[in-house]
């Protein structure tokens, strides 16, 4: 099942090709109440499928899917996973395993559509392709073994990264500028996923391979990472994981590559879909941005 | 005016001694729809004050200061600033000023209540006094002049941190176990404080001061810090911000200070009122507790 959002109403959406865009055109099915946001189908997604169990009718109609909004406009919560990806690990220099998951947070107000622009605040702006779990059941100190079962579903994800704003010891906030959190182009139940813990992912910049990988490669697995974030504190229903990304991100090439206005980022996980964001030069130039664009960038860790 | 929170229903309170603690009585007076929860006050309180010029009948009783709850129990977002007074920096050996508050999350299921106890999940938790802007108008790209329009009022809050994490760059995390977000007793709107940019607070672990200090220390205040973070992403009605604390924290002290079972926390901001938490020991002890405990503490920087 996919579960989409269209004029902030709740969708259903046939399978499709994963490799949408925005010129693609999609059948979508609108919800009717209690479902007809997305919030409330991820408050309580037990209730959502017995009431889907029922048969309510549905009419699919085609869309363009340039109408597909983020499919968790509100989360209560985002966790963000650092580093969690052996090869990314690798390319930084970095070997062995990390004892516990590092993570951070993407501010809430920084999630956007799949196929919206992004706003580039800075010069040193990096995408990083992401799997991203939607939580469907309070998890509170949970087993590994049972995590799965408090995942609602699972959506594509780009942890889109100030550099220059992260080296200056921001890490959640050079990850939360506005947009920087594009989601979609909608859930898929986990149920759906052919091999939930080996998704390939892939992220396009301009049309050329620049990510690889597969969510196989985590260092902390889903189960892990939901059993240690609920160790600290309660995952509750519609809080968003963000699951760390895999190796190429730009930051770590020589010579470095940023997002440039014109730059078109594609973000894909097979069996789930895409996102196709294109960068847009930013309007604003107060005082604080230009604080921020003169961050310089350092050289990345080698040892 | 003074808005609080008793069984998860709105209610004003007049005004009491700050010096409260759960022993003690309030008088509250319990709020009818449309604002009859405190989500419903902050996600519009430009309406929620036409709503009280219509003089709806408020009926004070007396209440144990124990019934009250954390005044914003599910706020969308909660931003953390960190090193933001002159004489914290000045205890780390840090002097000069910083160029961009240093900010992060305390995850919003850490939220707690104002009497509630703390249970410490390290052997290095420590106690943070901090002024808390609860915002109550949308806040995009707003300039320092207007910050305070934007903010409905403010409350105490402590910012626990367990330092052995937050050394193993987990800086949200640290500061997000389940409870480590103290606030209340109630918010006080900011028309109602004497001089809102110099609150003094005072922070009393088992009877003694520990810190004492004064906002008007801020290296960024409060105008100036909602106008740097709403220049990187929106503040929404119901976020809150932790704005620092001041000098005397335990970390920095000579042996080193921190809780331990049976402490008593208190935390008091003058003209808004005080919290009072116990501290307790930890029930669980999973292997990811067991992790977090063997997290050593390293002597702070010096230099």
């Amino acid at each position: 099942m996919r579960i989409g959002r269209v004029d902030d109403r709740a969708v259903l959406i046939q399978p499709t090709d994963d490799r949408i865009d925005a010129a693609s055109t999609v059948q979508v099915a609108y919800l009717s109440e209690p479902f007809s946001t997305t919030t409330a189908i991820f408050a309580d997604f037990a209730a959502f499928r017995r009431f889907l169990a029922t048969e309510p009718e549905l009419r699919y109609v085609p869309t363009a899917a340039s109408r597909l909004q983020a499919p968790v406009p509100l989360p209560g919560q985002v966790f963000g996973v650092g580093l969690n990806y052996t090869d990314h690990l690798a390319e930084i220099g970095r070997s062995g395993t990390r004892p516990l998951p590092m993570t951070f947070t993407k501010f809430p107000s920084s999630i956007t559509g799949p196929f919206d622009p992004i706003t580039l605040p800075t010069d040193s702006v990096d995408y990083e392709v992401e799997l991203v779990l939607v939580i469907g059941r309070h998890a509170d100190r949970i087993a590994a073994a049972d995590a799965w079962d408090h995942v609602a579903g699972v959506t594509v994800g780009q942890d889109l990264s100030a550099r220059g704003v992260q080296q200056a010891q921001q890490l959640s906030l050079s990850k939360s500028f506005r947009g920087f959190a594009p989601i979609g182009p909608w859930v898929v139940t986990s149920d759906e996923l052919p091999d939930r813990d080996a998704l390939p992912m892939t992220c396009w910049l301009n049309g050329e391979v620049v990510q690889k990988g597969t969510t196989a490669d985590m260092v902390h697995n889903v189960a892990e990472l939901l059993a240690f974030l609920s160790t600290v504190t309660a995952l509750r229903p519609g809080d968003l994981v963000f699951t760390g990304t895999c190796a190429g991100v730009g930051f770590f090439r020589t010579p470095q590559l940023f997002l440039r206005p014109g730059d078109v980022v594609r973000s894909e996980i097979a069996g789930v879909g895409s996102l196709v964001n294109p960068c847009v030069a930013p309007s604003a130039s107060g005082a604080y941005d230009q604080a921020f664009a003169a961050l310089a960038v350092r050289p990345p860790l080698t040892s």
